[in-house]
């Protein structure tokens, strides 16, 4: 079958062998995968991305030295079935699916594991029982988002939220924009966020967001603030130990950005007792000053992924349209467009989400 | 009065200002005053810790340009009453106090800030207010370990402690040795705790751990894991994404050393989903791997002081005999032997709290 294969650092296109089917898997033909900034990551940082994934004991295993097959946002459609399948879905039924596969009940990463290749290639092998049929009216596209959204979902869900939280999202890259969807439904606000890109800010109003800060020209840790302080609010530590007079509303952070020195940056601009959930993937090493967190008794959660529920919920989310994830998708290619498509999503004004169609 | 001063990197005895009451304090007369980790840190790198305290916006201010009076683990007695004070405790009663006070409704903490001396001083300006007294039957000494004490409840109480938690502590100098107390009154077990010196690891054992772990000899992790790993545990993702089958119990790490590379080093050792509170002090820069927590999706709680409610709390605790403090007060000085104190302090073997009785 074709594939975008990623060999020795450069993205090519390629033939590489039909998948066989285990027990329990089925064999699904990739309608469309959107592209994801740990893909970008990986093809830029290859070794990094491998040590470091290694070395946590993480769920992604990676080989650069091997062909790679990226593409873990897809939508795909039942052809075959393998042994020990129950075909409760018929052929042809469109499904999503955690990027999982299963080999005798041994679970493997689709995608950056050199022997699973993931949806940038016609058809991947994915496992029965982790598939959700995709709703009728709902497009393919829209369901490739799942995956994406469910990222963001479950930074939500992990972020022990509170009916007065006011949330703070730095970064409205894709993982930024689906915690403001997630943000968004479960009614919290009012949902402040912040990037340097004027294309990316007016995403994350069309996703949700209320306020809208760009950090070249504001604090948006200020900005935070001022919408949080209620009036008559007296900040001392009198009023704090003896008074009982207006509170600041509760602080949750989101970083979504995902490179070295954002943390600290955001426990030097946090509130008292704020909750800080990482959602950006950092994979290299950080600094920070503990001392910062000590004095307003910081909390980060850090967060990857999600579990089999909240992915189901991402998909239900779209196809009831409590998120409308259109404006994200910004673009589509095929399997010789993939290449270009890795340099464009370098530039926030022009993308969020490219889809890869590998029969276009 | 007589005092011991820091003054110019020493620590010298001297005579500085009677204390002038302003409205709601009382004057107390210092009993004993235990020596914190904090002093020795303030002493040996002044100009750090004011720096860091001044940046963080935290409740330290110090300025090692001037005298400053150490000493904020206080028992005291009451001998004035000043303007506006209700006088609802007597003259000669034996009082605790958080180590503050407050002139004009400001509040000003107690030692580090050269305007507002500590307890290695005869005499000290309490705020009525925040007065606690000190039972009959228990001795001063005990009470003096109310400060200390609070910290550990302070992150017991903030660790969102679950009956199954099983609790690592890393570091049992007073920090640690009082959150394994505060573990201790909480019920959850059994508690793990970790120290090269074999003197602080007897002392765990008697404040309540259950195991010892010496991490020179075995990982302090490994044996965390050897006890929360159930009979038949499938560790697999297999196990974990479909199986219903014995759970590890959940992971709370203490973090009570203090020093740079101890936090990235736990986040390396701890198992998924593990919550780490910081309560050691740490006022360096420090360096991390953020990926480290993200694929285990750990959580980091840092936390500092105590409420007034579990300051008064940890006097309770003593008072009952749910802590027993005495064996951690492992020394006496007068005002002239806080010098030769904070030297001592460096050898765990010898030393855990050394009190300073300006009377003696």
């Amino acid at each position: 079958m074709r594939a975008a294969v990623f060999r020795k650092g450069n993205l090519v296109v390629d033939t590489i062998a039909d998948p066989v089917l285990a027990e329990g898997q089925v064999l699904a033909k990739t309608i469309c995968c959107g592209i994801c900034g740990s893909d970008l990551h990986a093809a830029k940082f290859p070794q990094q991305f491998a040590d470091v994934a290694r070395r946590s004991g993480g769920r992604f295993e990676m080989n650069p030295e091997r062909d790679i097959v990226f593409g873990h946002e897809f939508c795909c459609e039942i052809v075959d079935y393998g042994p020990g399948t129950s075909k409760s879905l018929k052929a042809g039924t469109r499904v999503v699916s955690m990027p999982l596969t299963v080999v005798n009940k041994t679970v493997h990463g689709l995608a950056y594991n050199p022997d699973s290749p993931g949806a940038f290639a016609e058809y991947v092998p994915l496992y029965e029982r982790m598939l959700l049929p995709v709703p009728n009216g709902l497009s393919s596209e829209r369901a490739a988002l799942t995956e994406p959204m469910a990222v963001g979902w479950h930074a939500v869900e992990h972020a022990r939220l509170t009916k007065d939280d006011i949330p703070l999202v730095i970064g409205c890259g894709p993982v930024g924009l689906a915690v403001i969807a997630g943000l968004k439904i479960r009614g919290v606000g009012p949902i402040i966020a912040a990037d340097f890109s004027p294309a990316r800010r007016t995403l994350a109003l069309k996703m949700g967001a209320d306020i809208v800060v760009d950090p070249a020209e504001y604090s948006p840790y200020k900005k935070w603030s001022e919408v949080a302080t209620p009036p008559n609010y007296d900040g001392s530590r009198f009023a704090a130990l003896f008074g009982d007079g207006p509170k600041m509303r509760p602080a949750v952070l989101f970083e979504c950005v995902g490179v070295p020195g954002v943390i600290q940056q955001m426990m030097h601009g946090a509130p008292q007792w704020a909750r800080i959930v990482v959602v950006g993937v950092c994979m290299e090493s950080d600094s920070f000053e503990p001392f910062f967190g000590i004095a307003r008794q910081l909390n980060l959660q850090f967060v990857l992924g999600y579990s089999p529920k909240e992915f189901a919920d991402s998909l239900h989310h779209i196809a009831e349209g409590l998120i409308d994830v259109s404006p994200l998708i910004t673009g589509k290619v095929g399997l010789d467009g993939v290449a270009g498509a890795f340099s464009e999503l370098g530039n926030p004004e022009k993308h969020a989400k490219i889809l890869v169609e590998p029969w276009r």
